[in-house]
């Protein structure tokens, strides 16, 4: 087998068999296969697309490039989460807690933030001795026992995938639905799950501007997940904004707990629940998406989900009073104000401009090696469908000083909001869902 | 400027500037860019094609690349011809002495043959003492002298094109038509051409299989040729069989001889006669394809053109006394027969066949070390539209001795051979010309 025909295979549309895909990802994991035969693969597969199958067969290719986990010491289905997002995303904290509270068993590896994203990680360590980093049999024992555990990837999982992933970066190859569908799926398999609820964002801060184009991609990985038996669901919801309202990770930390104390954000509750739901069913522990609505609801009134969460944080080192008293949190001495120089009605803001915001303020990481800082970020004021007058509030700024960063900020938050002088009326969050009996629109 | 960002403007569509592709080009040439960019380019280019002026562009990214010969000094319009063809083509050695006794300089740089190729600057030296390495001064002098020099590529002309040859090679994306327009016409520009005539082979043994192909390539060269200033005109000429009867260095050699002496096949004379009545007008010696032709045709009977060929022997080392008596070419000892084993109507002789047979014998390179045997090779006895019976002689083979390489090679030049019950009519050699006025089919 050669690499070169299989480009030209696929070039002229051909479908590459499972036996050429793992030649082509083993080959090239090994470094037996450059990276320039690899690139005009993936240019050939922008062109070409790649079947259902072929995707599947991609997927795991990448999956089994590296260290797997073997989740199944872990007593029940193991169902994983993914969202496609980042701005200001916390559900991780919220929904973990949530669906362990239902006897789902939530054993996670989540990642830290680069750039205008945030990571889970990161925001877990934003709680005082909280440790990320568990060995196996720690990880595998606190699932078991309190039902959720949430640590870093360790090891070399999948290996082909990071490289892949950095090789289309730098050859414009990133926006081909099977290469973006196959990459994330091979993250959820290597990491063990039995079924994957998949969270796909939508709308102009998303990297799926149209919904017709998150569907496809969502089918592309529900469609993975049936070929390969990992049951799959992908909810589709609305990014013309961030999600909630704090952007930085004790804030987003506050905001989760808020949320699971059943006072967080509208939008925010909304999409927890709804993951959530797919997440139980998908787990076996209830036969609807209302049975588990229902049952999910009854948790966050009941306090369970919060009892989990501090259970949780227990476990893992940090202190479970950071649930009832978030001035336990890491607090920025400083709080600005970033006003409206115009009237209007919210129309939009851009995720990406807030989290590079946030970024800027010291809540991310501008290289791999920057240092976090927990206290700082942005809490938006003012959302989508809110009228505002000039002077007023759109977003607080948690800082240490005011300095030359934190006027530029001001004027990056200011930039990020879009006004109209008509009322606007927010667009639904939850657009469509997506499992292998087909789309489903809201 | 981004290399990235340049293949997603191709990807999508777009047409690059003139200095995105100098960027491109040089910085791939000199190490700045990646392999895996040029070829995730290149497979956006197949599938999104370039225009005219922008493959104009890219051609002359390449040609400027390396070195570049001037041959300003040399008076008159210098008029070069390339063949996209290869087995069996001994054109250059008849058309330069032809052209060049009408009056149009010929400096021409001739490549060696790889793997079922043959290369001219081999053919030459199957004339004992015959220099293909000339300085430049020599090369100069000696076309203002005589009229024609042909020697071989030296230093370092064209490197972006080899580099990105190469790596097309291995990507599968060397079948894009601006691509192999722009490698053919960036040699011929970097080689100081005032002017260029192509000879394309179109059919089941040439690169381009249908007509309709090899007319876009030659557009496709021709409108470079005109976005860059130089008047470029292409023949298209079928490829069911190799040109004339023989294939081998010394073999080939002597048939360009006997066609100089008016007593070559048919085939051959009516396509160097072709090619050549171009090049005189291109060259400005004739106001029309007629007059050039009837012009041609007096230099072949008078014996001028044979008188030119002898001088340029002569002036290039050899022994001109070659050209009235061929046995003191190279001669091999034996001569094989191969036979048929059927009867019917010649049909189709697999060009490329016929060249790695020649090659086996030893009269081609396997690899760029190995070293050549003038004298042997492969003659032709029947050709397409021929009646054979079983028994009769198809081709006869020039060897050193009989052993296994000889009857491996026996079969393959009688597999090159496919036969009809039915009378074959050849179908006619020249089928199109293309100039900067269009394509006009005969």
């Amino acid at each position: 087998m050669r690499a070169v025909d299989l480009i030209q295979k696929k070039r002229n549309g051909g479908v590459l068999t499972k036996d050429e895909l793992t030649f082509l990802i083993e080959g090239y994991s090994k470094g037996e296969i450059p990276d320039y035969q690899l690139s005009a693969w993936a240019m050939a597969v922008y062109f070409q697309g790649m079947n259902a199958e072929e995707t599947a067969h991609l997927t795991m290719a990448m999956a089994v490039s590296g260290d797997q986990v073997d989740l199944s010491p872990i007593h029940g289905i193991k169902v994983d989460k993914h969202s496609t997002g980042g701005v200001g995303d916390k559900t991780s904290l919220i929904i973990g807690p949530l669906v362990a509270s239902c006897g789902v068993p939530v054993a996670k590896m989540s990642g830290r933030g680069l750039g205008h994203t945030g990571g889970t990680i990161d925001k877990m360590e934003a709680m005082e001795g909280f440790r990320t980093e568990l060995t196996r049999d720690e990880f595998i024992a606190q699932v078991n026992d309190i039902g959720l555990a949430i640590i870093g990837q360790s090891g070399n999982m999948t290996p082909a995938d990071k490289k892949l992933y950095a090789l289309r970066d730098v050859t414009a190859t990133v926006e081909s639905i099977p290469l973006i569908a196959s990459s994330v799926m091979s993250k959820k398999i290597a990491a063990g799950a039995d079924a994957i609820v998949l969270d796909v964002k939508t709308g102009s801060g998303a990297f799926m501007k149209t919904l017709e184009d998150s569907e496809k991609l969502a089918q592309a990985m529900v469609e993975i997940g049936t070929e390969v038996g990992r049951k799959t669901a992908a909810l589709i919801s609305d990014m013309d904004q961030p999600l909630g309202y704090g952007i930085g990770n004790a804030l987003e930390v506050q905001e989760a707990i808020d949320t699971l104390h059943g006072r967080g954000p509208e939008d925010l509750t909304a999409l927890c629940i709804a993951l959530s739901s797919h997440m139980v069913v998908l787990g076996g522990q209830a036969n609807s998406l209302e049975e588990a609505e229902t049952m999910l609801r009854v948790k966050l009134e009941s306090g369970a989900a919060l009892a989990k969460f501090k259970a949780f944080v227990e476990a893992q080192g940090g202190n479970p009073a950071v649930a009832d008293d978030p001035s336990l949190l890491p607090q920025a001495p400083l709080v600005l104000e970033v006003k409206s120089t115009q009237d209007g009605y919210v129309q939009a803001i851009q995720a990406e401009e807030l989290g590079l915001a946030a970024m800027l303020l010291g809540a991310g990481r501008a290289t791999k090696e920057s240092v976090i800082d927990f206290a700082v970020g942005v809490t938006m004021k003012r959302k989508v469908g809110d009228k505002v007058s000039e002077g007023d509030t759109l977003a607080t700024l948690h800082v240490r000083e005011e300095n030359a960063t934190t006027r530029e900020v001001t004027e990056r938050v200011r930039g990020a909001y879009s006004f109209s002088s008509e009322p606007v009326k927010p667009s639904p969050l939850l657009l469509s869902v997506v499992t292998e009996n087909g789309v489903k629109r809201f």
